[in-house]
């Protein structure tokens, strides 16, 4: 009697109150670190999802013992306090849900919360996301506390800015050592060189290209991002109203030259790393590497490879290969259609850069045969746009209200358990809307699938990186027939031909290899060792124990923007929504190894497979 | 009777039901071409400054009789409707304000309106801004209605974005003429060349130097931005949270570089133009240029000087400077400290650059003496932020709301004749604040003002463009004697010193003329003539019968910005806010007369000055 006077129906109370009660309740359990306390407060199907705030990790805590165990390891230390919504929450049915923010002994965070009633009628949390976004004392300068850039007064030091930057890049990797060498200068490595350089932690980008950018310039020329311009902006700087839904890869190329110079990102092109090794003893690395011809040894603390998670072709080995008298080349080394024009083009694969190599060629009138290995999923992108992505990163959503930053705590907030829970319901409606568009690619001959459990593009993505098309045109071409269609694994090559396991023979002048990428270990295992790649093990995927993606359970994506086995070895990349995400949260964790404050890694995760 | 209830006190009703109910009745007036009627609505005081929408013009009409001469010229065929408020008025004492949005028959516009109430306890309108923002029909591309940028479906041009760019700029200026042909690539050269490119108005900004943002790296070392940031950003695309304050001039030479770039300016560097005429019978112009080394013609119809309102040096005549056997350059052509150290420097003159160029020098050890030919207006720095700038410009204007636009409006509604009034205050204040400071400058022997009408530093902007220091740092290295202080004209040069009117002997190595600039009429002397210099007359400045800046009044910035007197031949320039906010209404009228709409103007400025 008294408890239902103290906790009313949940139904009765505002989100506002709600979240309120709850948080306040949450905050005084943690305050008397009475973990048991604190348990009690989440459903038995919780999820609690941490980016760096109490763990030092990237990690998900799953169910109440997954809760007690992290709390009992990282209660103390982390010493949380502030609970506080950022705005006012919502309800869906009897789940509300608020973004939050609160501090830690070290640091600030947001985050976001849902809490559900329980049989009893108290409200408990579902999931909780906590996300470190700054280190107390060691805060990025912006806003109010932008640098001021003239020197008023008198000044000692007489160098003007571009005389420092020119005396600091002098400097950096001769007499000064980066404290982090960041290996590829994508938009993952610009995106986290930025963060380190707003940090102030002294870093070196180095790619092997000519200039930034040049990683999207040198693909197939038909290439457009997949992803929208609302998913796409990189930290710190938004692309403009103008920007192109979907940007040309030259565009886009020329945005991340822009950007690596006017977020003055300490960056070296035309370098490559030749090997690395870590020094147990000196807790550094030695790397050695070719900067435009001259040789330099490197000694950084901490070594990132944002190399790519597309970066890695993989070729497959196929006899004949050395008899066959054409062109032939992976994927990543298409230069577009133009040299191939009255040829014959056998394309192997069948996902994203099979389709647009395909369209492009028979849009030449080049003779295109696609060479469909395993089934495809493919989502036509306006329906991607509109249903998978409308609520977060469209138009519509910034007009209402959502922001970059919103719609990446959202993002996150979903744990991966259960994302494709959120995610079979979108490709159920899109499978019913363009209905009439797979009838016509089925009855093509072309295999569809909507991944093994009918979660679609995105978990995919996330566990394989691998397996869909987001259709711009090329579906219809395949599904009128101007782009052949071939099904079945490649037997050998021939002089002039591309052989078949069924026996088909497909002439060809040109093979073109859109056979995927390799896992990024591979790269750990070119420059450092196969030792340390199989230490570290498989980057990317979740264990779901789908087709790629074999478990166990890892509840995060294996190795990104974590600690590995390997001490101060890291993995960053993903697309530019990943970049610009998780760059934070591996900016943070670098920037607190290199203040030398304490970082123990709660859950570090074990290797379950070697690539 | 009836009267007093159908129109309650002003004072009783909220700020948003006062405009509403002014807003009707302007409207209701408007709609049935009632001109005695709106007339009757405006104060005795009144002010209704135009931009484009209602005029063709940047012009302001002042009083009764002159909203009642541009509604007869123009009411009829503007045709304006949809006056609302885009936000919730404010009120400060009587005075109530608020952003307003309309449309013309051609064109949607924002602006800003104050009322007041009068002796009949009836509202009037005490000023009116109409500013228009979009041609209907012609609208940029942004937001919702942004670009795709891939092609969806099957693309009978099969080119990319990369070969589409290259191939219009191989075209431009040799098989595609451009309508209009934008002189100088600075900050407001490239705005408006933003603008155009948005707007599909075919245009080639050309520049003289290697690459843009030249035009500030090549400025003495020790420059930044004496405007602050949130005063600065450009169309578009707004400076990152991280910018400093005030920008080193290489930094803002990057960024002007790749905004370039990346707004798709078509942008010849390099580029001389020698000579231009325009041809009465085909109505364009005829320019000869040289682009690194080849020789051009060019057949714009349209001519835009974007030279800089600061960008012609002017250099006094002296005798013995043909003797002098030191160095000697104008403060445009001064390169820093460097090479002048443990020798000895006079400085003439006593504006910003000398003082910029005066600090640089003495912080690296040269013997400096800046020559004070007249009185000059000093505001410190962050006195000027705080107190002339906080309001709209500053994070503090951020933080409570303020927006570049809401504050470009807010700015650009204050009329001319008035705007000392408002500006008054404020350099009372600043007087009274850093009285100490000024005492000492005084006591240095340096001679102060505050403008004939103590109106201040803005003022004198908007009047001469000249007469003023932005304190930061250098006055105290005056006031200490670091800076050697000298008075007077400059007598003469002999072979290692310079002379003054006193007979004072300066004894130099270097002479740096920090005079100042000339009209840029004198730029269109040197490309088209004399005569369609003298045509045009006087560019910038007010009218406002103070130092430097001669009546009659002018009510607008002389020649700015807007049509002149030589048909076809426009001038735009000016700070970086006034690059931003100006390049809109000229881009506007470009547009308009690209897409041949009839663009009759009003009250087209007379000459009074040839320079």
């Amino acid at each position: 009697m008294t408890d239902t006077i103290e906790k009313p129906a949940s139904a009765a109370l505002s989100p506002q109150a709600r979240v309120d009660a709850w948080l306040a309740d949450f905050e005084a359990a943690l305050a008397v670190r009475d973990v048991e306390r604190v348990v009690a407060m989440f459903a038995v199907d919780c999820f609690w999802r941490d980016l760096v705030s109490f763990t030092w990790n990237i990690t998900t805590v799953e169910g109440r013992d997954g809760v007690a165990d992290m709390l009992h390891a990282r209660l103390a230390e982390t010493s949380p306090s502030g609970f506080r919504t950022r705005e006012e929450p919502t309800a869906d049915g009897d789940v509300a849900s608020a973004f939050i923010e609160f501090e830690t002994a070290v640091g600030r965070g947001t985050g976001h919360l849902r809490i559900k009633t329980d049989a009893d009628g108290k409200d408990v949390a579902w999931t909780l996301l906590t996300a470190m976004q700054e280190l107390k004392g060691h805060e990025e300068r912006k806003g109010v506390t932008r640098v001021l850039g003239a020197v008023h007064g008198s000044d000692a030091d007489t160098r003007s800015w571009a005389e420092k930057r020119a005396d600091e890049e002098r400097a950096l990797g001769r007499s000064e050592q980066p404290y982090a060498l960041v290996v590829g200068g994508g938009q993952g490595g610009i995106a986290l060189g930025a963060r380190l350089r707003q940090l102030g932690v002294p870093a070196i980008v180095v790619d092997r290209h000519e200039r930034p950018g040049d990683q999207w310039r040198k693909r197939y020329k038909s290439l457009c991002l997949h992803d929208p311009v609302w998913y796409d902006h990189l930290p710190y700087m938004p692309f403009p109203q103008n920007w192109p839904v979907f940007a040309p890869k030259d565009k886009i190329g020329d945005w991340l030259e822009f950007y690596t110079k006017v977020m003055e990102v300490p960056y070296w092109s035309k370098t490559t790393c030749l090997s690395a090794s870590f020094d147990e003893a000196e807790k550094h690395w030695t790397v050695e590497i070719d900067r435009d011809g001259e040789r330099l040894t490197l000694h950084p603390t901490q070594l990132v490879l944002a190399t790519g998670m597309s970066g890695k072709p993989s070729i497959p080995t196929l006899p004949g290969q050395d008899v066959f008298r054409g062109e032939q080349h992976h994927s990543s080394a298409h230069p577009g259609p133009d040299r191939y024009v009255g040829k014959r083009a056998v394309v192997i694969g069948s996902n994203n850069s099979a389709h647009d190599i395909c369209k492009a060629l028979v849009e030449n009138g080049v003779d295109t045969t696609m060479v469909q290995r395993s089934s495809t999923h493919i989502v036509k992108s306006d329906s991607l746009m509109e249903i998978g992505l409308g609520d977060l990163y469209s138009e519509r959503a910034v007009a209402s209200g959502m922001t970059t930053e919103k719609a990446d705590l959202t993002f996150a907030s979903l744990p991966y358990k259960i994302m494709h829970e959120f995610q079979i319901p979108i490709y159920d409606a899109i499978r019913e809307r363009d209905k009439e568009f797979y009838d016509r690619l089925t009855a093509a001959g072309f295999e569809l699938d909507w991944g093994d459990d009918d979660s679609g593009l995105f978990m995919k993505y996330l566990r394989r990186g691998s397996g869909y098309y987001i259709d711009v045109g090329a579906c219809d071409l395949v599904a009128d027939g101007t782009i052949k269609l071939a099904h079945g694994q490649v037997e050998k090559l021939t002089e002039d031909a591309v052989v078949l396991a069924d026996g088909r023979v497909l002439p060809a002048d040109v093979v073109v290899y859109a056979t995927g990428y390799g896992s990024m270990n591979g790269w750990a295992a070119d420059l450092i060792g196969q030792d340390v790649a199989d230490k570290v093990g498989k980057v990317w995927g979740l264990g779901s124990g789908t087709t790629k993606d074999p478990g166990p359970w890892e509840g995060e994506q294996r190795n990104m923007w974590k600690p590995t086995q390997q001490e101060n070895l890291w993995f960053h990349g993903g697309n530019l929504h990943q970049s610009r995400h998780y760059s934070l949260y591996l900016a943070l964790q670098l920037k607190a190894r290199h203040e030398g404050l304490p970082t123990p890694v709660y859950g570090l995760q074990e290797v379950h497979h070697l690539s």
